[in-house]
């Protein structure tokens, strides 16, 4: 069989003036982030990184990984006197506890769902402990980059929060986010066992995951992220708005079908009379607001001062108990059930990701644009 | 009032080795595009420009708007006897028959749903003539770029073909669409005046359309994207993932509110045992395929060989004659009916960008994995 | 013979948030530039580049070429009403009176000094009419570029000034720039045919320039730089420092072998006590200013505020009348003897390009620093 | 006293498809460099960095300084069974032994000739423990990332060596470097206290440098860096052209105030028919070669396949013992001696991060054109 032996060129740096290159596989040694272009004079420990870390982590309840993981983020470089300085933070988080034997019997056979495949196909060769780079625990990375995105962004006022809406099939009540009640919901939304902000459905939702997980399946979901407090003016015309680059971001976290922004696909069947959003002058606030935010806070890839809402289509796990037809890296046609400790619904373990992702890009942007200052 | 008063940066340069730099105002003297990065020694000439300009015309029906523009493309640079150089091509499509009268009643009003509000808080300053560069018009000189990266890429057997798959509230007939099929779909999809391969969804569609317009009201849609003939392997794993880069770039069309890949939304409703493709080894072809295309072409962000799906939610055109509330550059409240000659829906004209975007990303993508050669 | 057949992947956009890209070939229908990242309400005219074009344009004295160049800048984009706009500047030169053959009996021969054997490895097909991408002709685009950054530098305080200070072997009078003579020196040099400020070596550099040409021969010379009224703290760290920015800009001018910085080469024989520069504070000013500047106004890669000292070497013309060996693309042993108008020394009109790439080194450098705000 | 508080934005990055990001601080917890874009199965051990990292330490000699710097390297990914996967491989060096008290009397002092007071114009804080991001350190992480970029090279026939032709005022005897003897130099080289080839100049510079060292002063020098093997084709015209990529590597390291190629600024003197290189095909080799190399291996930027020739000029030491004026962050004039350890000449360990940064231009660039594949 002929197959096309490449290699990536890049891939591993995310922003143009707030820049993180994440490395590290799964069952390494050690993952990591080194976050570029940050302003110097920002008040930043490891434990602000560890507090973002502990979100991501799988939690007690039945919704999560049984594994422990153990993340703990030490600081390299970049802070003095612990204060940023404006040169490159590396952050690097110790591996412990990895166990990689569940993964040698498959080492060599293509898991449906997983990247196994295509990096064979693009490398030649990988590190099929536990996933390798290709593993959600990669994501660690993103979170320690986040954790400073968002201390950054927190002081220019900006929150970045992201809840489930929907998961196993149940959806939770729809509710449009006002820049006000967004601390409140904050609250809601880091109680929740599975990030759901409506209890009532967040009830359903374990329920439901539980019950596929029992029947040796996955379920999907969605999760929506708000972002409150980003003025007007943030994004680049053009080939970099500022939806451009919220949709790189998303889309390529780990198990994410689709991105959407406002009305998003339900705009396709509006028409335009509905569709608008009406501006109007609020003289107390000073500022130009809309009546709705169908447009989900950005106009022309430009921000609009409104709340800005993205929403993220979360595939069911791929790693399933349930037998499954495959082939090998020898093109046999073999069987699979994926064994080792997986989580049953992704969904609140990405939201976390997701925070990260759209605080990095929103950093990045408002730097971009001399609305956070290079020197705090 | 308080405002930002920012600037872009970049932002109208997409790609990393196949690159296109588009410029340009609505009614500016010309717009056009910089392409940088061609391979050498490829056939090129203005008529190739020029048969996709005219597939982004507003067609003789009653979808598209009645302006007549007559587009037709001047390359200045990297092209000598025939055949490309290796430099930048540089491609000039001079305006013709703009007419700015309707806009100057309007110059300081902000229209609902476009981009004026966000232009004026970015550069304090915006050529308000057509929308200027915000105007949809900006998208010839994409479309005159997706020229040459669309002969480049059937050099190399990938075919991109966009398509209306919902318009105004009329669905098409669903259509998993295999690589052998993509010839004939595309002669049915470019012979239908709404750009839909159903005839009678189509036909549908049209007379819905219509019907909205009459009400002086717009419609909206989804236009779904398919690539066929890209090997396994293209793609940068984490940050640049291949859909990543398709999210970006046809987030970044005007009017694009959703992106989603194979499954899509649809995916957070299934289960893993539902979702996850099957693999199999093809021995005739000599190729690992999947028995579905839940995947859409990509997994961990990197080609599989199946062919790339992916599909947008277009918004109905902001400009509709019926009267709406909004405020203008003096922060007053104003009503505003917008006159001018506008697409009722923008759909069949959207399709030709798509294509023209995923071109582009795939150029950029194939080339950088050396799956395209430096020279032809 | 085997020959690597590759081609250029980008190369013709120089820049990060002030971007230029450039493109045409010296006998094509035109060359031009496209200025992204301008800030807006910038005031800018055709005449403001036109004035520009001129100064690189062969003067009317012996050292210049004998060719015409009518060199007429048209703004397709970017500006309205007389001001920036903040988006692309697309500004296009056409050809005019280009006669190619001169260059038909030589269009397989490498010429000795030329490109043209390094193109033909690279891109496997070359536009052969007056250089084609390679020619000096090419820094058209450049110079229209400078002349946007420039127009903005002055603004901010800023100018750049390049002079001959070396010719066919004839040494200018050394001269340590203050910012304060920076007006008068530009005076002096504009007026002058060789561009030198000093009056008598100026006199004495063109006789020894035409004594070589009359012999069928070229000569080289050294060009200096200088850039007053850059505020400290310009440039970043590490790997992208303003000198290495310069260095890079500057060594990409065509016939340029060398680059230096303030004491340069001249550093290698000083010890550190004649070579380190006294900082004071000078309390009128209320600035940090050096005693001396053999540190050229930059250390540790970033400006200190003190005038911005470069020099470049130039080598002599590579197309002489002489006989010279060489080969074509038959691998034949060949003798060639350039005919054609061609400058015996380049130095004069080179100046013009080296002080419109370092503008956009400092344009550039200053917007990323925030120093030059994004809206006039 | 009002100054621009600025801070970096990127910076810490270089290269394109081959690219390194270095960071860490003099005196922080470690330094250390993730290279992403190595190709995949690339034999790799932490003894391949531990050996170039060698090369970099203070020697036994008069001409080091006499710090012990115990430098292992521990790389945390992309390393798999002994063998690059294609993901970034991170590498990161423990500081050991590191003392900040020699600098605690002088943390608010601008030393002469360092960047200490850009760096404090530009961030308004500094790690000010022995120059902290500014320090020589940092190019710890700069030959990491080059030996592994010269252990690719080498694979493809690459050769790179730096060595000093000038120190202290002594000039090593001429030497054009062919391919066949660049075995043999590098022996020669790597055995001098002082990287000279010249064994009787290399002892008279040893000498040179301890006189100067004794009298509290420090001397400067120039360093030849050559590059064999690099096949015809490589660097991208116009803005990205070898010779400017090399050029802002090279002035981008510490203490380099010049750079040159082939000729240099010894072509400012030279006619063009001295300096033109004549053509001839080498039908054993089946090479197309000049007769002589002025050229330095580059026309019209791109590789011509004869030796790439460099020479950079370094500065004397700033840290001298002897009395200088300055200011300090109050802006009082103070006098200062720079206590510590420091080399009383720099050049002999340039010479490794000389090569370390040639290595990494030439990695890029030979990826970027399909030289190098990407996988191996």
């Amino acid at each position: 069989m002929e197959i096309c032996w490449l290699i990536e060129l890049t891939g591993n740096t995310f922003g143009r003036v707030f820049r993180a290159t994440t490395f590290g596989e799964s069952h390494g040694p050690a993952l990591g982030v080194v976050v570029d272009g940050c302003p110097s004079r920002l008040a930043l420990g490891e434990e602000d990184i560890n507090a973002e870390l502990r979100k991501r982590r799988p939690g007690g309840s039945a919704v999560g990984t049984t594994r422990v993981e153990e993340d703990k983020a030490e600081i390299l470089s970049g802070v003095f006197g612990g204060k940023t300085t404006g040169t490159p933070i590396s952050i690097v988080i110790r591996t412990t506890g990895a166990s990689s034997s569940a993964y040698e019997p498959i080492k060599n056979v293509f898991r449906p769902g997983h990247a196994d495949f295509a990096y064979w196909a693009k490398f030649g060769f990988r590190d099929w402990r536990g996933g390798g780079r290709a593993s959600g625990r990669e994501t660690v990375g993103r979170v320690a980059a986040g954790a400073v995105a968002k201390k950054l962004l927190a002081r220019f006022g900006v929150i970045v929060l992201a809840r489930v809406v929907e998961a196993a099939g149940v959806k939770a009540k729809p509710l449009e986010v006002a820049e006000k009640d967004i601390g409140k919901l904050g609250k809601a939304v880091y109680s929740s066992s599975v990030r759901c902000a409506d209890a009532i459905a967040g009830k359903k939702m374990a329920d439901a995951i539980e019950k596929a997980r029992a029947a040796g399946d996955s379920t999907g979901g969605i999760v929506e992220i708000v972002a409150t407090g980003v003025p007007p003016g943030a994004g680049e015309p053009v080939f970099d708005k500022l939806d451009g680059e919220l949709a790189k971001a998303l889309a390529g976290i780990p198990a994410v079908k689709g991105v959407e922004f406002g009305s998003g696909f339900g705009a396709a069947g509006l028409r335009g009379s509905e569709n608008n959003d009406s501006f109007y002058y609020d003289a107390k606030a000073r500022k130009v607001l809309t009546r709705t935010n169908n447009h989900g806070g950005m106009l022309g890839g430009i921000s609009t001062g409104m709340p800005i809402v993205a929403r993220i289509a979360v595939k069911p796990t791929s790693s399933i108990t349930g037998r499954q037809k495959t082939v090998n890296e020898e093109m046999d046609s073999v069987d699979i059930a994926v064994a080792g400790r997986h989580d049953p619904n992704i969904c609140p373990r990405i939201a976390p990701v997701a925070e990260a992702m759209v605080a990095l890009v929103l950093a990045d942007a408002m730097m971009l644009q001399g609305m956070i200052p290079r020197k705090l």
